[in-house]
């Protein structure tokens, strides 16, 4: 994990909670991360919350006995699903299993520290704006692909919310519904959403249920269609149109100058964003053709995200 | 066509261009609509803006020679397709044949007075927020259905134009590409367009395709579908589907607060906002449900937002 900085300022405890691990670190006053890691997420069971918010004080333990002349003036942290940032809900998170829990408050009680709350995704996105690949431009989608999609908007440089339900473009629905859709029932209940097509996630499980084979995630299926696998080229192709699809949408519907791409699936590289590129440009006529750019602050982008919150916070 | 009121100020004239019609109007200091009315849309040839703004001054001249004692401070004018409101530009539409055509400066010119200009939908759905249905939201999406497809976002209560290229949910595409997609050409030159299914005109360019019968309108295939016409039970069916797609994909990407729907389609009523309503709840899990609204000033949005933006420069 590449150590990154976010500037001088006071000292902060950063967490990006996933549905597979968290990461977590700590902040220096001149914006170095100590310690910073990443710990398998463990199940949170019939309480999730408080189960949660247990695990990021055992982490927080730990970072402060590690760093014990680094000490922290708020912590950030940052989940999938809806959040409401305003007022520090987690208001639903299909793959960590709570609702409408108040995640800042559980957490600032259980730390003794103010706390910032957001979204994964979009405090991700805020981070690409101020440190990363979206600082050219203001009016921005940003997409992270990896077990699902999710996604944020930022209009003017600033995050577009919505109360939490804005940027669900991993949820949005790129087919008809059943009964072709059936095939495609998504985790949250919908049918025919981008992620179960295009995500990393979906393009190794159809490959999976095909073929009976258990390919090492979507990496592998890229490389098998490369190697001439009609199964494996069939689905990376449905993956490429159907996100194809979705950005041809948001084009047409947002405008944006540019449209950022991070996650597991970006590392497909040239694999990825020539396709998208050429696909994209063939769906447009008169509307303004996106730069489509990779993510530059990778894995850590929402980890960033969390820290800048928490130093508005210091 | 009802008279409508826009406050005091001062008088203006305004006018919303469309590929059939001009409707045209002068406002006096009570904020009043005289004369207003709507005239047909000359063929514009090789020459369409200059075409166009002659037709203006010519009707400009008729509103000033029935209402002497009405001196306008100044005029609005708004047209369909990409507009770039803050450069006085229309940029591209695919009905009127312009290109980068400097619209606002050619009726400055010709008619003697400070003028406002601004895309026909954008225009329409601030005056919905400032005077009509969206009044109650500040994140709303407008869809005007007629000949084709309009749309346009409200962020906060504010347009969000990403220089005129936003809101074009009429030219996002809804189905994969060809050879399906290829019976769906859209007159923009892409395939798969909302409005090649959902507009008023497909509905009625479609039964007509397939019956050779030549249907009145969209209402004439809607009415054939409630008797038990098999193919306008079908277009009908699908359009809907469409309509509901799109909305579905747009409540998971902006999670507006309302979707406001006008047009002529919009005046298929229970037909429509039914359905609308029952199907795209039927497409959501987690997401937040719209308000599904009909547009409350009809017809003279357009106009009203216009002759609002006009004051704005008196």
């Amino acid at each position: 994990m590449t150590l990154r900085e976010i500037g001088r300022g006071a000292p902060v405890l950063a967490f990006d909670v996933g549905g597979t691990d968290i990461k977590s670190g700590l902040f220096d006053a001149d914006g170095t991360a100590l310690g910073m890691r990443r710990t398998p997420t463990p199940p949170l069971g019939s309480e999730p919350a408080t189960t949660l918010i247990d695990e990021l004080a055992r982490l927080s333990g730990e970072l402060r006995a590690q760093h014990p002349d680094v000490v922290p003036a708020a912590g950030g942290f940052v989940v999938p699903g809806i959040v409401d940032a305003a007022a520090g809900i987690g208001v639903f998170a299909s793959n960590l299993g709570w609702r409408d829990a108040p995640l800042r408050a559980l957490a600032a009680e259980r730390l003794q520290l103010p706390i910032a709350l957001d979204h994964d995704v979009r405090s991700a996105s805020w981070a690409e704006h101020e440190l990363g690949g979206a600082r050219a431009h203001d009016d921005v989608v940003v997409l992270i692909i990896g077990t699902g999609i999710a996604g944020a908007i930022l209009i003017g440089g600033v995050p577009y919310t919505a109360g939490g339900y804005a940027g669900e473009i991993g949820h949005a629905p790129i087919s008809e519904g059943p009964p072709r859709g059936e095939a495609l029932l998504c985790t949250c209940g919908a049918y025919g959403c981008l992620e179960t097509v295009a995500s990393a996630g979906a393009i190794a499980r159809r490959y999976a249920a095909e073929t009976g084979a258990t390919p090492d995630g979507a990496r592998e299926v890229i490389a098998l269609a490369g190697a001439g696998d009609a199964v494996a080229a069939r689905i990376w192709d449905e993956a490429l149109d159907a996100l194809s699809l979705a950005l041809a949408q948001l084009t047409a519907v947002l405008g944006p100058q540019a449209i950022v791409i991070g996650g597991g699936l970006s590392r497909a590289g040239d694999a990825l964003f020539d396709e998208v590129r050429t696909r994209l440009a063939g769906r447009l006529s008169f509307h303004r053709m996106p730069q489509i750019v990779p993510a530059q602050l990778g894995d850590d982008a929402g980890l960033l995200g969390a820290a800048l919150h928490a130093r508005e916070l210091s």
